[in-house]
């Protein structure tokens, strides 16, 4: 497995270098909004310790990324009305990965609706601007 | 959201009614072969606390899941020397969960092979059986 690259774009977002729609942050975890979602309310759950993969990762840090993301998930479906909850993480290129530090996909899902395909879309932002705040809202609620 | 139902087939495998390809056991997780693998070494990691999904199970129940998720996923790059590894987690039938019972799966993968579609293919005894025993295998060792 390669080494972890400080210069991936998510360790630019965690360093403040990049921005973000941003729905949670604690001392361990970052989340925020996927630019281009398979569905409304996509969320990236990210350690702010520097992993590339679950290969990696300290164990007590990936807990604490899926705490993290059972909490963003149980929001989730109420700010989004949603049906289910579709979980994803991909680890180096061929597991599905494209950026290499370790992230959680957490997609709320509507019955009927098919996931869009990986990169197809990118959404508008002011309307990523709005679902990040209702759904950071509703995890401070 | 429905309640968990005592009578879907991984709590029969839990509680020793139905059998299963075994790769992992502690106090608190149960780790086996999926028989319709969507690729070698497709694993499925459940909880032995009855839980439906990633909503109602217990944050540390679910800790612990992932963390044997991760040593799993740790020895399959090894057993299956595999590139990458596919992690899973679907919730409610609209997320694409069709046993209800949490699991995780965990798929290793090759560079340039796609996963199968779900439920298109039925390993044979002999693998799985194979398969589980090197697993488990590389996980005590």
């Amino acid at each position: 497995m390669a080494n972890y690259d400080p210069n991936n774009i998510f360790a630019k977002i965690l360093r403040g270098e990049l921005p973000a729609y941003k729905v949670f942050e604690d001392e361990k975890v970052f989340a925020f909004l996927d630019i281009m979602p398979r569905a409304p309310g996509h969320t990236l759950v990210v350690p702010k310790a520097p992993a590339r993969t679950i290969i990696d990762i300290a164990p007590d840090d990936l807990a604490h990324v899926i705490k993290a993301t059972q909490n963003i998930a149980r929001a989730a479906m109420t700010v989004f009305a949603a049906d289910g909850i579709t979980i994803q993480q991909f680890n180096e290129p061929a597991g599905g990965q494209v950026v290499f530090h370790l992230h959680v996909h957490m997609i709320p899902r509507k019955n009927g609706v098919a996931l869009k395909p990986p990169l197809s879309f990118k959404e508008e932002p002011a309307v990523l601007s709005e679902h990040a705040s209702r759904l950071a809202g509703a995890l401070q609620g």
